[in-house]
């Protein structure tokens, strides 16, 4: 048997997200499983760094799995893309050390949230953006971020009815990119994050943006702990996965300083 | 009756190209005129600048009618916009001066066509890029685009059987962004097309960039006037009309200089 790490690439739009369970629905793990057990011969478990919600794109999401194959690399790749619909691919296939787990050894994640800021729609935008038609106040949203950035207990921002053991999380980078009134788009990366917890950044910033939130109370809405304090969940068609990283690994797998 | 302007964008997947004719067919023309109908309570024409072929996209077409109505130029907008679906939308609406054609007082429009160029297939850039795996020598193409820039008898680019006065055309702009191995775009800017010229011009630099013919070539192949010396016309999903411009027009609606 040999462990896998596979960086793949896909458009949420057509899948319920990434976890196979409960089965019948078209979701990102269970497609790549059919797709290695084809080629294979038998059931192969596929373990993805980020377990995406439905709509969730991703650029680079890497799974980890043993497979038992005489083939090499390149042919495996070619073999698997050739199993996959439009909307999923292998971008890269590469061996890793026995007991290589996607989602436990990740030291890093990177995600990326797109709003078109216009007045209208833009149908070639409309798959991988929120539509947000009124100015958007950008530099707000920008305090607001620099609020939250770093190590803090993001209890606040946790879907409701999670239970982790602790709620406090890095995020070495929070930042937004662009302008009011036309694309902007949010950069967070962290070690690790809460069940929501990205569209529930983003959609308490978005208050920020419209007025309706004050960028200096981010303190005190960290400091409450409390889900009903923050705004609602962005909707999860402009959430991308962009990168996994697995430099050196973090005691208690969290970051306190940004990645190398 | 009030003679408008409009600037449209459209995903043109779904779409089998501008022109409503023969009916029954999802066409870009069909869907706005029946919101149109919809607005006014009448039937309604529009003119569109540039008759896109089934798949081709749009970020700035433009279309010009005629409408009956007291609704000012924002509500007006709104009210068409409501009854367009998600993969057609309106950006802009504005008055235009009586008899203004959208078509023939076009002065220069600009189509971009988009590669790419890696490995493997990029789920995320299937619906807007043509897919080419293997590295495209970027700086060949360049060579080649230089000798096709200008002013000349673009016959050999024409879809055959074709019936137009003069094959000549300008396009003061022909260029090639982007690098081997990554994300390409081939913008192409001109007064007139003639049909499915973008596109066989794309298919032609295709076959310099992976190394089948001479960027040196172009000059021979221009002044054969023969379609069947150049290469194949690319497929209509990298392909999108960016900008229609109407700056001063030209005598003979043909361009021999880059506009303003």
């Amino acid at each position: 048997m040999a462990t896998l790490r596979l960086t793949l690439e896909y458009d949420g739009t057509g899948f319920e997200g990434w976890q196979a369970q409960p089965a019948g629905r078209r979701t990102v793990q269970g497609v790549l499983e059919a797709a290695l057990r084809s080629v294979s011969g038998r059931p192969v478990r596929a373990v993805g760094a980020g377990r995406t919600d439905a709509g969730v794109h991703a650029e680079g999401q890497v799974a980890s799995l043993e497979l038992s194959t005489r083939l090499g690399p390149e042919t495996l790749l070619r073999a698997i893309d050739a199993r996959l619909p439009l909307d999923l691919a292998v971008r890269e296939l590469a061996p890793a050390p026995p007991g290589f787990h996607a989602r436990r050894d990740a030291t890093a994640k990177l995600y990326r949230y797109r709003i078109w800021n216009g007045p209208v729609r833009s149908p070639l935008r409309a798959r991988y953006a929120l539509h947000v038609p009124r100015p958007l106040d950008a530099e707000a949203m920008r305090r607001a971020a620099a609020l939250l950035r770093g190590r803090h207990d993001f209890a606040s921002f946790q879907a409701a009815g999670s239970g982790v053991a602790t709620t406090v999380r890095s995020l070495p980078r929070l930042e937004l990119l662009g302008r009011s009134g036309g694309e902007l788009a949010l950069e967070v990366e962290g070690s690790g994050f809460l069940r929501h917890m990205v569209r529930n950044l983003v959609g308490t910033l978005l208050e920020v943006g419209r007025g309706r939130r004050d960028p200096e109370g981010m303190s005190a809405l960290l400091a409450a702990r409390d889900r009903r304090r923050a705004g609602p969940t962005a909707p999860a068609h402009g959430l991308t996965l962009v990168r996994v990283d697995y430099g050196k690994p973090r005691r208690g797998g969290d970051l306190a300083d940004p990645p190398g």
